[in-house]
């Protein structure tokens, strides 16, 4: 539990060989750290779990430094100004910022956005109005680009990435299909985010059922897990589609290649002949400077009702590596937060 | 040889299981065909040889469709008008069309290009004025998108594709590096065309070539011919590259995908990672309405020697087989060219 006299936190214990194990990840005790001039101290209330941590656990390159053994893992958090020597900040405020996985953070301000001390849904700048709903909008938009009758496909159609972009598609008029993991979700998906069809990855054959509700091919995926889910879409890409490219779920637990053929000729046969654009994207790296127009975006659609966000609250911090594991195997269902600390 | 009485063709025999043999194409004689009103009967002079060509061959899926077993395999060709129904042609104009593996062909002038009675080089329509050279110009402007001083690689270099995007990459101020197939090509796309390096596929390890060639990574792969090339390639790419992707000769005769592991995986992993743009093009289906522009441009290069250009003329369309063979395993040097007739 969350105390005012130290700062729990987790470190990397170990770089996991596949699936992160209770090794991986070690919880200690520290004292709470003292802001000098010009820093604030935050008090952790809300932590991400996002599926690039994964990545950040391994010594691969990359296109982020890797988190060092015996460091605090990084993340997203929205956390409260305890003690502020820093003017942009006052006591109470909320700020979003890469607290890490723990209790305490010091910060000097640099790239921590304040929330002010009265906005609603805190938390909520970790997932549809932060970095999972800018990747969504931003890849669906600028790579994605979808037309008025066109078929967009989503994988992890319930996680803050797929029912964002699937809610966006549905906006503009596409055809959506979502795959997700069990027949609960795939009914949220469609009652609920109006996706035209959602099949279930773990029922039946997922080629055959994906061309059936893919009647006209698909035009843009969406892609967000790899592996099966790309296997099945591939063979229906029609000419000039489209595949933005902001995660890979599927293998990140991987430790060695899959078994043969070698379908990389495949891949890029299909890239030829049927004239795709298949773009990799780390959002705010590639979009950072759309993140102003995002937000007003998303802020509109929500207060009209037009996008719906769930969440999937997990409490307590000591959670957080069950819960990670949990969600590369696509457990979570909707967007995936720790409770680390009480509100106020 | 050609001949007034009769019209040679070439027809695809049978489906090439593979590398095309003996048995895929046949030569037939057959009468010459008589031009209906708005009709016109061209004379082939200059057939091209392209790699798509082996795709044709084959009745898999593709971007165009198959030639049926029986037919005259297709082909641009530069031909001379013998007879003239329709109004936009002359008798003795040089014109650029579809007219395939024959000495004679009937068209009702529809996507057939006038190049008029005195046309200089009127080959070069087949080669740097035509489909390679506009394949060169659009993948690398308008995917490629190179800025100065980054590095562009493309295998092939002295082919009509490979030698044109390199010296526009010269021209745009990148470093350029080629790949090739003997000590021939490379000294001529270094001391000719101009490139800043140029790797000998036969000699050595080209993934070790390439990555001295290339010390600040690649920022532009131009792919035309996959395989071994891509493989040494994909390791070096820079943040933010991108990849052309206007042919793949080097899978086009395989008749199985290669023994694993499945790097499938890997190619994501970097697109994602790297954040690449790998996208696919098929140059008039794609780009079509920018070839005037490419023209005016190419024609103007030309014209002040800011680019060169080379054939490789093959006397006789009954080597066409041949040649076709030869150019799949990077034989020839240059653009290849039949000539089946004489000018005049």
């Amino acid at each position: 539990m969350q105390t005012t006299d130290k700062n729990r936190r987790i470190v990397l214990n170990e770089r996991p060989k596949g699936e992160p194990n209770d090794n991986t990840l070690r919880l200690e005790d520290a004292s709470i750290p003292q802001p000098g001039d010009g820093e604030v101290l935050l008090r952790t209330v809300y932590l991400s779990l996002d599926p690039y941590m994964r990545g950040r656990m391994s010594a691969a390159k990359s296109y982020a430094n890797p988190v060092e053994i015996g460091d605090t893992m990084v993340g997203g958090t929205v956390s409260r100004v305890v003690t502020s020597k820093n003017k942009r900040f006052n006591e109470g405020d909320w700020v979003l910022s890469q607290g890490g996985w723990q209790d305490y953070s010091i910060t000097n301000g640099e790239g921590v956005i304040n929330l002010g001390s009265d906005t609603p849904n805190p938390s909520w700048a970790l997932g549809i109005l932060g970095m999972p709903g800018f990747t969504a909008w931003a890849g669906l938009e600028f790579i994605g680009e979808p037309r008025e009758g066109e078929t967009v496909v989503v994988a992890a159609a319930t996680g803050p990435v797929g029912a964002t972009v699937g809610q966006i598609a549905k906006l503009k008029g596409c055809r959506v299909v979502g795959i997700a993991g069990g027949e609960e979700k795939c009914r949220y998906a469609t009652e609920e985010l109006g996706f035209d069809a959602c099949i279930d990855r773990r029922e039946g054959d997922l080629k055959e059922a994906l061309k059936e509700a893919c009647p006209d091919g698909i035009d843009v995926y969406f892609e967000n897990v790899g592996g099966a889910v790309f296997d099945a879409v591939l063979p229906l890409m029609n000419p000039h589609g489209r595949i933005p490219v902001c995660g890979l779920v599927a293998q990140y637990n991987a430790t060695s290649l899959p078994e043969g053929p070698d379908r990389s000729p495949l891949i890029l046969g299909t890239i030829l002949t049927q004239k795709l654009r298949v773009q990799g994207f780390i959002i705010f790296d590639t979009f950072g400077h759309k993140f102003p127009e995002f937000q007003k975006v998303m802020q509109a659609w929500l207060k009209d009702g037009k996008i719906k966000y769930r969440e999937d609250m997990v409490e307590g911090l000591e959670k957080a590596p069950q819960a990670l594991n949990g969600m590369l195997k696509g457990e979570n269902f909707g967007k995936l937060v720790v409770r680390v600390g009480p509100d106020a």
